[in-house]
């Protein structure tokens, strides 16, 4: 569980000069040995201590954050917004009434985010509360991206469509790339490649998003780190039929057996595959290969989406880590004007780069995500009643 | 069922002057009113009369191909040759055995491909056969696009894996588009387009395939007639799970009842649909948007995988036929070099034609199919033990 304190203000917006405060982050909760982690003020303190749920994680955090306050506003991410939701709104009975009517939609996550507002509302009743969307970036998508080609029935009735997720890093990335250029976000399109534990891409054209990889779930798509990823329908009934299980013991299988952990049968963390691959490891350097391929592809696939991009850019744990998979991703590519700079490549981790050639006709970057920051702006310009950008 | 009959010989494939003497049709196998056509000398016979099944089928077919014989021998597409056939085999008991050891990988098609080599080798007692596989072409597949990200095992002792189909049909394209050019195939790489009632794609590099959209089975990739192609593999889940329906009940709603069937509600027939779209029928409209929109991402993801691309060929009945599913596919996408000529495309239904601009660096083209023809070559060169072609 992750959390930042900000202090922020339209002023402060405009001049990108928001304040952290503080962070917190909260590891194995349910755990007797759960690890709570403050930084502020350039310090990090780091207590190993029995967090037995999202409650009790919520509770210290709130009491660590206690120095930095008032809190006056808490901007919650909640996974999954439906159609009803494409923009962050202020949290309400009637809007928690809306989030759990997506139940169906988002059984794993959904219930965990409105209870993580109920505690966070009880610990702070003076703060207002906003929902900021992981769905609703996405909401922009044209029919023939989102549609998938089953009986419309199952899109008019049941609501089964792409939603796509990581839509608040993917816009964050479409903000700060125009940023960076000094011009509006409407005079680019770019490939946001958002690669960490759960992996998705993103076309954005102007600034909104046009296609992207994850779908009805965050399964489909990339390779992730124990998830599958695109796969033949038929083989998943195939092995059903075959094994006898059910749709959730394969759903299980699928999510959390699958991915870079499945194919290596060693881990789903990419640094220690490139370790295992550097020590000759086939298995390992075989999941590392079906991983960049399939990024490689989606980029294929979204430049023809897009007409052409004005640049690719890599975020999250792996896109912003690991210069050897950025280098396997976007080698070969010069055929379609991807021309990465090794030097500048290998020397990009954890901070903003440009990693193409100067000659490179798509510009390649690495622009580490801040969900955060964005979740804090959006409840920020939420709560004012502020335009909120695209 | 298709068949022709042809005269060929090692010098006509290299002369291209092999001839075809005669064809034969069969529609609605399994009803009163099944329809034989017989095309030979320029005329066409249709006899409507009741064909009860597959042997009914090639008994008439045989007796209408006397005058034409004697026939010294016949090759018989088979669907799945697994990764134990990579090219042209002989028939023989061992064969048989070896296929109907796959069985499990293709429980639809191999055993009907089974039957009708022993029904036809009992009317054809004195000729020899060979079987062509539709997956063979596919076997050049890197590992990196052959595999899905499911645990190891899964390939490794149950087969599970990107086969591919439509091998016959892109291997001919590879083939023809080369000759047309008067160059080696290992000179280009191309990207062939077989849409039809059945949809794939193949990324073909200098004559081999390295990436097709078909998968474990026909289901994935395009949309097709009744098909539902990519889809995010909770949803198949989630559908199985809201409704209680097992394996075979998903299975037969994806295969028969999606595609354009299922999202325009009217029909599998893309004629039908343009027609529809003519009057302003917006169901049509979405349907086609779809099936367009999923070829142009692959288009783009093969770009990418080939590093580019010297010609997109298109192929198939809507490939051959459709010059307005061509235009909305290749609409757009002068960002990766892909440029239409409007009235080369138009003027293109059923033949062979350049329907690029002369400056559109990729080449866009029409290409007729002709697998029957390739089958014939192949039949004849397993059978003089003449070396195998890519």
């Amino acid at each position: 569980m992750k959390s930042q304190v900000f202090e922020t203000s339209p002023e402060q917006i405009a001049a990108t000069q928001d304040r952290v405060l503080a962070k917190a982050v909260v590891e194995r909760i349910g755990t007797r040995d759960a690890i709570v982690s403050i930084t502020a003020d350039g310090r990090r303190t780091r207590v190993t201590r029995p967090v037995a749920n999202i409650d009790e994680a919520l509770k210290s955090v709130i009491e660590a954050f206690a120095p930095f306050g008032p809190i006056e506003a808490v901007g919650h991410r909640v996974v999954h917004g439906g159609e009803s939701f494409q923009e962050p709104i202020e949290f309400t009975e009637e809007v928690v009434e809306r989030i759990e009517d997506l139940y169906d939609l988002a059984p794993l996550h959904n219930p965990h985010n409105v209870r993580g507002y109920r505690t966070t509302r009880a610990l702070l009743p003076d703060a207002r509360h906003v929902a900021v969307f992981d769905t609703a970036f996405h909401q922009t998508l044209p029919q023939e991206a989102y549609l998938y080609a089953i009986p419309y029935s199952f899109y008019a009735q049941d609501h089964y469509r792409r939603y796509g997720f990581h839509g608040v890093s993917h816009r964050y990335i479409a903000w700060r790339y125009a940023q960076i250029q000094g011009k509006p976000k409407d005079q680019f399109n770019i490939i946001s490649c958002h690669l960490g534990n759960g992996s998705s891409m993103c076309a954005i054209q102007h600034g909104r998003s046009i296609d992207t990889s994850m779908g009805f779930t965050p399964l489909e798509g990339l390779v992730m780190g124990t998830r599958c990823g695109d796969i033949d329908p038929s083989l998943v009934l195939h092995m059903m039929a075959m094994s006898g299980e059910g749709p959730s013991e394969m759903e299980a299988m699928l999510t959390r057996r699958s991915g870079l952990y499945g194919l290596s049968g060693l881990s789903a963390d990419m640094r220690l595959l490139l370790e295992f691959r550097g020590k000759g490891d086939t298995r390992a350097a075989m999941a590392i290969d079906v991983f960049c391929y399939r990024v490689k592809k989606y980029i294929g696939s979204y430049l023809a989406a897009l007409n052409g991009a004005h640049a690719i850019v890599f975020t999250g744990g792996i896109g912003e880590n690991a210069p050897a998979i950025r280098a396997q991703i976007c080698a070969a590519m010069e055929g379609l004007g991807v021309r990465i700079d090794p030097a500048a490549n290998d020397g990009a981790t954890g901070t903003e780069a440009k990693i193409s050639l100067p000659e490179s006709p798509v510009q390649v970057w690495v622009i580490p995500t801040n969900e955060e920051l964005l979740i804090a702006r959006d409840t920020l310009r939420c709560l004012l009643e502020l335009p909120h950008p695209d």
